[in-house]
């Protein structure tokens, strides 16, 4: 199983470039989208919905590019946990911040040309250089096959943005917008109860130039149609929605943005 | 085989997770996406699409998620029909309107802990409990597994709108605006033929603001490029399109906005 | 393994019905979506991203539906090159570029009855003619059941737009545009050598309105952040784009515009 994320889109051909050149080299390999979605060359959310999405992925490999340096220094990397779950893509931070929840046991550079397609182009390296890794090792290629060992501890992090907490009030940033509208904050249930946020209570939501007033809810369904609430969403942050709306439509937020939550 | 419809759009991973978790319980599952463009919490949209696709699918599970109301007291069911097609989703209209036309033979609420995630949140079912169970009925796992039998009588119910057919107009409903601009009525060309609108007739097509002329046609080629259409569209329904164009561009309508058609 | 490519977009059920029907009628069949997001009616843009996967999708079939013409006189055909390589599709060329690069040993028109669907609507052949025969190929049926053979030189061809190019400037047309605002030409770096543009040097891109001034480089990584550049794609044309950046944004320029190409 090949679980596949990308910045790619698929208005063009890229993302079914890619499975063609798996399914040319390992036709029996079944291959699962993550999503192809993430905002062009957004490293750190790649990261964020690559780790996100493990707990629910199958054992076995995760491919991902999200690659605004190819043709450029960094290096081609895979990744081997100590539950043997692989990790194939650009060593920029996008495969560490998920691979190190698990522990990386090993990482080894790309660069067994046996391995590759037959001429690699400078800026497609998801179709001519990952995609047949990964494929290679869904046929059970063993990872010393596609390269030298290198240092797990020198591989490039991504920083996830961290809260601002005091006594009454959180600084946050937004990491993700969804489909919905819903806003993740990089905050979790005990953030909000520090400040005593609890289900039931309200708290100002300060942006730079306006503010709102949410409710804390447990779920969608907690609050009247149309209402600002705030609840934890299903990967576990703290998440500004509308009950039947649009909270990015509302507030315009985006992902590096800041919001303040405080006590009212 | 399992079929799936959701809201969600590819933007974000949850499509991909939902993949994920079927195949990390049924591997050998084979999912077809419906699609995953249904607008935001559309319920009948995603009704009259699941109903409209169910021809064209073999037989197997049909997997829906449309959900506006997760985390509220709406229940989680699944349904098998007179033909052994299986419907998997939340009880809100979505699967009943297709579900209905095959005659749901037996419901039931899903309830058992042992189909499900470990941990089930309070926003995202789809992952959580509709998944692990068109996965478990994949697998071969029986409806009474899955929990108590309810009565389908008393399963929710969409109602789409119907026309209001006079001697010499007809009152329509928009139900869903293609990627190519081409506007679907509540209406088929029995209701044309009423009015007398054989191909090669004229209609006035009268929007709140505006009015159009369209000729009557069998296909898009029976038309100058550019020219107004009304055709029967290949699920039976009266479209409103236009020839090498966009009739969503020029009209402005959307799914649930007034057509009014005269015989001009 | 069937490759499949279409400009329906997956906001509707045309594609995820299309996977059904293919389904249906060979369920160990393993269908690779090239991309749905060609422009509507864009036959020119199919034909070219279906030529230009080719070397990257494994033997078998390829169905690609771009179909302006659905419900004309225009032909149903299947194609099978000196490789043996299927081509499913409208004859109006969108085949043709692709499948001419392999050579196309025999051309058949698809009129069986017994190998669509039972009921042939007039506006979604994919669905109901398309889609079947290729599903049926996928099983084994030989061209000759599917219709009779027509002459390969009779087919609809479209035809690529050539660069005009003179002793010191090329007058060049666009191809397309990605997702990452990056703008094909249809040059390649043997044009852009007879204007002495090599990398490192600077060209003027002349645009109707406007004029700019780009960096000829081999890879992104070779400008600065910001830098608007002329680099060789992954399929070999000569793209502008800005690294870092999106050049679609900053230039407008889309498929078919005209950018002239200065040495500076």
């Amino acid at each position: 199983m090949i679980a596949f994320l990308t910045d790619f889109g698929l208005q063009d051909d890229f993302v079914g470039t890619c499975h063609g050149v798996i399914a040319g080299i390992a036709p029996e390999a079944k291959v699962v989208d993550i999503t192809h979605g993430i905002a062009p060359q957004a490293v750190l959310q790649g990261a964020l919905v690559l780790r996100r999405s493990l707990p629910f992925m199958p054992a076995g490999i995760r491919l991902a590019v999200v690659d605004p340096g190819v043709g450029s220094e960094r290096r081609a990397v895979a990744l081997r946990t100590a539950d043997g779950t692989h990790f194939v893509g650009p060593d920029n931070g996008l495969l560490a911040l998920a691979a190190d929840e698990l522990g990386i046991e090993v990482a080894h550079e790309l660069t067994s040309e046996r391995h590759r397609l037959p001429s690699v182009s400078r800026t497609f390296h998801a179709r001519d250089v990952f995609a047949p890794a990964a494929a290679h090792l869904a046929n059970g290629v063993e990872l010393p096959e596609l390269g030298p060992a290198i240092d797990p501890a020198g591989l490039v992090r991504v920083t996830v943005p961290e809260p601002d907490l005091g006594a009454s009030q959180v600084a946050a940033t937004v990491l993700s917008v969804d489909r919905f509208g819903n806003v993740a904050l990089n905050l979790d249930r005990v953030h909000l109860a520090a400040l005593g946020l609890e289900p039931g209570t309200r708290a100002e939501v300060r942006l730079p130039y306006e503010r709102y007033y949410a409710l804390v809810v447990g779920t969608f369904a907690d609050a009247a149609q149309g209402e600002l609430i705030l609840y934890e969403d299903a990967y576990g942050l703290v998440t500004l929605a509308i009950t039947g709306g649009d909270a990015f439509r509302l507030t315009g937020v985006g992902p590096g943005d800041e919001v303040r939550l405080v006590r009212s």
